[in-house]
């Protein structure tokens, strides 16, 4: 998030880097200057105007009403409040309005849930969308750089015959940890009393407060994959009307956010790989579903540390300092 | 599948190995003997009972019809007679019965159909399906030991920092190669006209075959992930009656050669590492669908050399047997 401000060129007066006591002293670097790690206890939100959250939900829970109450609008990349009916979910391509509404708290939603509504915004505002089936193919950096560490630990492992330790993935707070190099895990976050997990049910819900419609439908499993960095998703959208396929890709290529990479007889499709470092979302293999007439295929991919994450921060605080204007 | 024929203890009076000319005259081990390979010419098929093709589409073409005519049943691997309406398309637990309506040739399924099938059989007598949603997460050994040779080595660079070869994946004879190494890619095998790949097209033509009903729809979206062996995938399947989820697990754990690992609350679902080496298809993740009353999702995984191939080639040849008795 840091590199992003400096990136868009935000305008940031002060930025007062906050973390743990074991990080408070440490330096890091903005705009070429070195700025000093301070302590996040609640004085030291005092005189701040946007604070960006982004150390785990039970952080946010403390800290981000401390940092309301000494006038900071919060922007939270945590899951601690994202459902919470008094806080905007914001991707500002689809919901940009709702930001404007919040009371001191903007919540950053799933990266996974990000880059599906960037990709869906132009088909649910021009045919309606009446439900959707995805399912995922997720990078091990969405949960965390120590897991990134661990795939290649253990594909070096697996390449020189040694033994593979998990200690990680899927979710390292359960009992059981299993080999991410080579493999697919068809879990990510802990299990909820449907049968899915709580990602999937992230994807669920978060997808009906962005677009603000309790009626879409929403089946999602989602699934770890050997991958460093780049979630993609293969979407099955069901529409509420009829549609013509060379006007979904218009539209897509029409909409913010979104680059259409479309021509499967060339070979161009989004790949992880391509999204690396990307702000955008990609969209490829677009295609008339064959067993419902309304319905349409798609291929979505997109870098989630970045619109899946920082991107999508500073995007909001973007659009509330251009408000504030 | 010699090693299968071996550990199966198929009744096998002589094994004739045949292959190209270039690996005429090497020895390949049967039952502790070693056996001379010979060059695959029509001659080479005489006084053949069962003929085991697994060389590519194009020899099938050329040397089946020449099995054929001297005698053999042709067992064949490949897709070049599979959508022949002659051709008997098998995976034993779901049709066996049409094993012998063949007329010389006898066509293996392809991978990622033969476990899916597998997995929807008992829905399929029970309930019906109207329409199957699949997303495929395929290893690359389906693509040949180059691919899974290639992944190794781009692996190994990718973590050396060194530079990555690409010459195989996705499609060893189109002009674009991509790096399959800690990437996904939405493209196995060629294009078809409606934006569809052919491997893509294979699953819905098969199943519609296999199940020899053309009213189930089937949409597929396959994909190549950095796994050496084992295919999973991710399976909404529409019934066309009510179920209830415990009846559906019970009706699963009771099909030949399915085993369902289906537990997400202790962390229990299929992964390919787990499946390798094994010849049943593995099914988790059964849940029933937030956005339709009469479909239900399934994980399924299975390893694609051995049930997707070998396998399901021998318990061909050993129905014919049993048969022949």
């Amino acid at each position: 998030m840091i590199k992003y401000l400096e990136l868009r060129n935000f305008p940031v007066k002060e930025l007062r880097p906050l973390a743990s006591a074991r990080s408070a002293g440490k330096g890091i670097s903005f705009r070429g200057e070195e700025i000093v790690v301070q302590e996040a206890v609640p004085e030291a939100f005092a005189g701040v105007d946007i604070a960006l959250f982004s150390a785990g939900g039970s952080i946010s829970e403390k800290l981000a009403p401390e940092a309301v109450s000494r006038g900071a609008v919060v922007i939270d990349n945590t899951n601690a409040f994202r459902m919470n009916p008094d806080v905007p979910l914001v991707v500002p391509e689809v919901n940009r309005e709702a930001i404007y509404e919040h009371k001191g708290i903007i919540a950053n939603p799933n990266c996974s849930t990000i880059q599906m509504v960037v990709a869906l915004k132009p088909l649910y505002d021009h045919y309606g969308i009446e439900r959707i089936i995805v399912s995922t193919y997720q990078s091990v950096s969405g949960a965390g750089w120590q897991a990134t560490e661990e795939l290649r630990e253990q594909s070096r492992a697996v390449l020189n015959d040694e033994e593979v330790n998990a200690n990680i993935l899927p979710v390292g707070k359960l009992s059981k940890h299993y080999q991410m190099a080579f493999n697919v895990i068809p879990q990510i976050d802990v299990a909820q009393e449907n049968g899915f997990t709580l990602e999937e049910m992230k994807m669920v819900r978060e997808t009906k407060k962005i677009f603000n419609d309790e009626s879409i439908g929403v089946t999602a499993t989602c699934v770890r994959v050997p991958v460093m960095r780049g979630h993609s998703e293969s979407v099955y959208v069901e529409l509420k009307s009829d549609y013509e396929l060379s006007e979904v890709r218009e539209l897509l290529k029409r909409a913010p956010g979104v680059i259409v990479q479309d021509a499967i007889e060339e070979q161009v499709y989004p790949m992880p790989i391509d999204a690396e470092d990307r702000t955008e979302v990609f969209v490829g293999r677009i295609r008339r579903d064959l067993t419902h007439p309304r319905a349409v295929n798609l291929w979505v991919v997109s870098d989630n540390l970045l619109k899946g994450a920082a991107t999508n921060a500073i995007q909001i605080a973007e659009a509330l300092v251009s408000e504030e204007k």
